[in-house]
């Protein structure tokens, strides 16, 4: 009964519904299941959970299940694993496919060979479009995608792809070696993930296949696959510009409140630090706002608008970088624009500001002293919050890490400093 | 010659290349390839851009180029048009195609509708395997995808999916209805173009189809276009975050500053205000400062240092409740640990910032004031950063405009307010 229910579902729902409950819950509900199945709806779980569930399955049910995954799927769970529970799933694996996970455990997790998987299919140049045909039915239950068709030469190198329907419409006698495309885009094992993903998107493929320095093909990687990696990198970036990390939401309550005071930590005690800073220019000032103490009302004005500024140019700037619409070799002409757009803001706030302020002190200086301060500090970080990630960037930093929480500390700096200059020069004649 | 060398390129790679040219260079470019090559080349292209260069194009090759291209793509480009360019086009269009088109045109860009494409394969139950296979032969050269066949009974209603790979393993005389699959996960053709992505990614599908509300099949929509929407979503939560919008970088550098500057300003403006809101805080503690003027270097610090938590926490929220990790529903136990990261990280930075402010103004009730101002304003901070984007999207406004701006000038006030009120209850100790 349970099990007719069950197959009424797809496998990202049967994992969306288990992965609340215990793991030793979860266990009795994939037996119901076929290891085909089993195994799809372990791979949409969360990979240290996976891991545990089974861990936690009998050995022949485990060794069932894992034999109907890709490896892939399985090297990302095995990667969560302490060696003991590792070495225990990798003994209920086949020899051949045992190497293989092996294999793939070397690969760094964000590289191309990281998110490969070895269920490819691969044929030989000089056999027939039908007999393609037929490696594919073959191939096709333990391939992850039959759709693209890879040609190797016999020392195992790439040197060419057909699309299986390419294939079906092709005369079934044709030679594979003249239907083919010769140019096959492929990256290499050691590709960060992010470029990869870069390239699947542009090129709008299903697959893309990974190779050695000797082009010699290890594994593809699939679409799937690639969505998982931009949604991973779009978060990192998110999360870096904020300053924080992701918490793993599978982690207990109080796990994930250690990880996110750890992970919030730095920034803060940088900012903390800038504030510190910041006091110590104020109390440079301190004789001028004992005489004129108004001028302390637009200190978080100044540092506020500055921030704000700087974070919106910055996070421009690591998108723009990330989606390749910035290009980190146009320094000049991109920081320039920033710099113009900074005079835009910086003028029209600059001005509502000093009326705002003449209105409210019934000065005209003090007006015109905060007003050109906050049209220099916003001007000042337009430019810095775009320069500060394209530099990164050229350095090979991830430019995301010119965060909100440093770049408004730099520019409260900067503000304060530009606003103490001006508002002692000017003193005289505020009183 | 020319001709030989972009036949050694993708259509991505040469619509790279020709998009820094002006216009009237790319269509001599464009048709030195085949009209199945140039759509390609012109699809990768901006939409606006593509657009100029068909209008640029002789009638009989724009025809032939649209002729060859899918229905979403046009419509796409069509829809960046006036109205006497889109009907120039569409009249180069055979009648079906161009009826097709403009129903595409009907719906909202950010729909199902808006992204889907009418070149689907579809058959009806009753036929056979081989028969099926037959079918897709002959559509192969027209639909978008071929993988995924769609069964539709005579009312043309989504009945059943299977796969070219299930197809070509499957006994040759088999009925479709014997062996497709008869739950379909399909999409309604007004769903919101965020929610078409997660579905895609989630069941890890190559196409998905979209039907009307009478469940009869209107298109597909493909993986390729579900990646541009994943990034389209991350890059406006992104630009939200920070209080600003992506700028077109195609446009005119004049125009590419104005509309910058039109981004920004609103939530300028409101920081701006927020920022005068302060100053009367600061203003009603005039006498305080006068004679405790140390009370002045510490305002930096707390805006920051809240503005900072307010920022990681909101975004934390507004990216978990984009990628599903964080569900609207459990508001509760969301704020509930936000707040005690909250206590947390103010716990920790109240007290180095106790000691500092006493190492640095050797007055300990000064330090203290200031450390627990600190701490109360981090503690609400992070509740604040989290509460506000989850009522946001229980109210279906869009989490991300609880933006870094609207957070950090919130609690710039709140933050103030707090060091206002423990200021002036122990400022008789103070002096
Ligand atoms: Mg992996
Ligand atoms: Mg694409
Ligand atoms: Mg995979
Ligand atoms: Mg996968
Ligand atoms: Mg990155
Ligand atoms: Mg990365
Ligand atoms: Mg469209
Ligand atoms: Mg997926
Ligand atoms: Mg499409
Ligand atoms: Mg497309
Ligand atoms: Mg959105
Ligand atoms: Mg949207
Ligand atoms: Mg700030």
């Amino acid at each position: 009964e349970a099990r007719k229910v069950l197959g009424e579902f797809q496998p990202a729902d049967i994992a969306e519904f288990v992965e609340n409950l215990p793991v030793h819950e979860i266990g009795p509900i994939l037996n119901l299941l076929s290891p085909e199945t089993a195994g799809e709806v372990i791979n949409q779980l969360d990979a240290e959970l996976a891991g545990d569930v089974l861990s936690d399955m009998g050995e022949e049910k485990t060794g069932a299940i894992i034999d109907e995954m890709y490896s892939d799927d399985v090297a990302d769970i095995l990667g969560e694993m302490t060696d003991p529970e590792k070495d225990k799933i990798l003994s209920l694996m086949g020899q051949e496919d045992a190497i293989e996970v092996r294999e793939l455990l070397e690969f760094k997790e964000d590289t191309a060979g990281g998110i490969m998987t070895t269920e490819y299919v691969a044929i030989l140049q000089n056999i027939t479009a039908e007999r393609a045909i037929q490696v594919i039915r073959e191939t096709a239950p333990d391939a992850e995608t039959v759709y693209y068709v890879y040609v190797i030469n016999d020392k195992n190198q790439l040197v060419g792809v057909i699309s299986l329907r390419e294939l079906i419409i092709a005369n079934p006698k044709t030679l594979i070696e003249d239907i083919m495309h010769h140019k096959v885009k492929s990256v290499n094992v050691h590709m960060d993930q992010e470029e990869v993903a870069a390239m699947v998107a542009k090129y709008d493929f299903l697959a893309i296949p990974v190779v050695d320095d000797d082009q010699s093909l290890m594994g593809i990687i699939t679409v799937d696959d690639v969505i998982d990696v931009i949604h991973e990198e779009a978060s990192e970036d998110i999360y870096r510009l904020a300053g924080t990390a992701e918490v793993d939401f599978e982690d207990a309550l109080w796990k994930r409140i250690w990880m996110a005071v750890r992970n919030r930590l730095p920034w803060l005690l940088v900012t903390l630090l800038g504030g510190f800073l910041a006091g110590g220019i104020i109390r440079g000032l301190e004789k001028e706002i004992q005489t004129v103490v108004a001028l302390s009302y637009f200190i978080p004005l100044l540092t506020g608008m500055g921030g704000n500024v700087g974070t919106q140019s910055s996070t421009l700037a690591v998108r723009g970088l990330a989606t390749g619409q910035i290009d980190a070799g146009k320094m000049l002409k991109t920081v320039g624009t920033a710099a113009l757009i900074g005079i835009g803001v910086g003028l029209i706030c600059g001005l509502i500001v000093t009326v705002m302020a003449f209105l409210w002190q019934k000065s005209l200086l003090l007006g015109l002293v905060v007003g050109i301060s906050l049209c220099v500090n916003m001007i000042t970080a337009s430019t810095m919050g775009t320069f500060v990630p394209l530099v990164l960037k050229r350095f090979g930093v991830d430019p995301a890490v010119a965060s909100a929480p440093f770049i408004s500390t730099t520019i409260d700096i900067t503000g304060l400093l530009i606003y103490a200059g001006l508002s002692s020069v000017f003193i005289k004649w505020l009183v």
